[in-house]
């Protein structure tokens, strides 16, 4: 199995003049640097705005200092909100961090959900999903095309360009994206892209889903990897079921929190993601929140169904949770590739 | 004095397989790595699209990680154009390179003026001055705002949002702004931004630029600080006459296809670093192309005339030209800073 890391830095704006808004951002590069060397593959790094608690908003330039200061690590968006961005000037600046890097660009791309966001954007939501579908022709064609071409679509039109710098992975960075409802995952399969399944769902329905994705995969004639799969779950090593049970109370508040900015006035964003229920053992069951031998209980159910491939959002266990993470649970499921590479 | 560079990294695509097309970048990045280790005071770069030549176009992506490789050096945009950018994500994008460089963004920012990125864009070209305006007041607000705010304006609106992450430099990073003529220079002079002259003027034209700014900064009550305008020159470190010769014939084509690129079908683009005649003699006149000698007298001319930054674009000595330029030249003019020191 691979473990990557999911999440976000956090540089708040305002509050005292005492604050080192810095710090939050350099506390998360010396966090996923140090993740490299315990041997986590990828750093995903979210994207958002206008929440005035500092999450992430500039998210290629936020993976390119990390590029700079990394060598192995995947730098992977998770995920970039298609609708905000100008899709040529997004290609080169996603093709810029690919070339800097050497080429280890994972490019999650979502519609977005959050209703603060549209609204802040000045875009209406029910633009979303044409917005997205133009953007990924855009992107995809930037990337791919090396003569000068033309685009006249709904919301953006382009007139010969030849989009540069080129991307170091080819044809072009491999896309992910986010999907919960059958549709949606059937829709990635047919994209042919990389499949993120969220972080709050119970272990049955993120299996259910993978399950959906093979399917869909291998019903167009193409070979599953479990490997194209990102599952995403919160992390929490816990000394004792108290500290567990402290930890879970809070993630559940952080939730409700994200889930009230994300919210449209009229109550109508059912988005897969917001679909949960915000029960204690709910949010037990979906994450990894637990001492070691629980998190290996847990890891192992979704390794029994078939998941190769974790994305850990820390839930606040932070490095000292990683680095035991990657001491004593790592460990337990390379033997797996092990004894895979060796049949 | 202090001496900065100017310039462009290159990252063409196509071309046969067997082309690195990162290497433009990582010599470009190795460049100013050592440009800072000689002592040089900052690295702007470029903003351009579709040349099919490989010019930067995520120039703050670049721009920040070169600032995960170096720790003293400004890094600067010479510029970008602010017509092709959404102003709230270019706000969060050039914010994150602040926060991640510990506050050295020197932020320049133009109209643009080549008619292939306006058509390239399909944005047209009468539009450029009331974008530029719009995205700046945008930009100072965003940086400057801890409280949610909402804009409705020509070209963009954007409702309750409060622009993450701050910048470190207070009020927000330097503003910086090319100007030729005197309404132009006028204009920098009452927004309080920093003024970038071009590399293309001869002197004497460049000092009556400089004194214009002078008298408008100083006519507003303000005190003229000289290392608040950067001088672009080109720099080639010429082994003898023919050698510069040579070097400044290509100098004069590498401009004329750029002039290409920016004239517009009907030839009417009449900006001012267009204006210039393309002789050999103002060409030398201009540049800093020559014998260390010849260099060490033409950078007298400037520092007489007041010029404390000159930013240097490499004319094709590259390194070991900015190496002979810290070895032989800047020793000449620090001593007039150590004497103006010890005053």
């Amino acid at each position: 199995m691979k473990f990557g890391l999911f999440g976000s830095a956090q540089a708040k704006r305002g509050g005292s003049p005492d604050v080192d808004s810095a710090k939050g951002y350099r506390d998360w590069l010396e966090f996923n640097i140090e993740a490299e060397a315990l041997g986590y593959h990828s750093a995903f790094a979210v994207e958002h705005h206008f929440t005035g608690f500092g999450q992430v908003s500039a998210t290629i330039n936020l993976l390119t200092f990390l590029a700079a200061e990394t060598s192995t690590l995947r730098l992977g968006t998770a995920v970039m909100v298609l609708p905000w961005h100008n899709p040529v000037l997004l290609a080169e600046q996603a093709a810029t961090l690919d070339l800097l890097s050497g080429g280890r660009l994972d490019f999650g791309v979502g519609k977005g959900y959050r209703y603060n966001e549209f609204d802040g954007f000045n875009i209406p939501m029910e633009e979303a999903g044409d917005r997205f579908e133009e953007s990924l022709d855009v992107l995809t064609r930037a990337w791919t095309t090396d003569e000068p071409w033309s685009h006249q679509g709904k919301y953006w039109s382009f007139n010969n360009i030849i989009v540069e710098p080129p991307t170091i992975q080819k044809p072009h960075p491999p896309f992910w994206m986010g999907a919960g409802s059958p549709n949606s995952i059937e829709g990635v399969a047919e994209r042919g892209y990389n499949l993120l399944l969220d972080q709050f769902a119970p272990i049955n329905v993120t299996l259910e889903r993978m399950q959906t994705f093979r399917t869909s995969v291998e019903s167009r004639g193409r070979k599953f990897d479990a490997n194209e799969v990102g599952v995403a779950r919160g992390l929490y090593v816990a000394r004792d079921a108290a500290d567990r049970d402290e930890a879970i109370q809070r993630r559940i508040s952080a939730r409700n929190r994200i889930d009230n900015l994300a919210q449209r006035p009229d109550g109508a964003n059912k988005a897969s993601i917001m679909s949960y229920d915000d029960t204690t053992e709910t949010a037990l069951e979906a994450s990894l929140f637990g001492t070691v031998e629980e998190i290996v209980e847990k890891v192992s159910k979704l390794s029994d169904g078939g998941v190769k491939y974790i994305l850990l959002s820390d839930g606040g266990s932070g490095i000292e949770g990683l680095r035991q993470f990657s001491k004593e649970v790592m460990p337990v499921f390379s033997t797996d590739e092990k004894a895979e590479a060796a049949e």
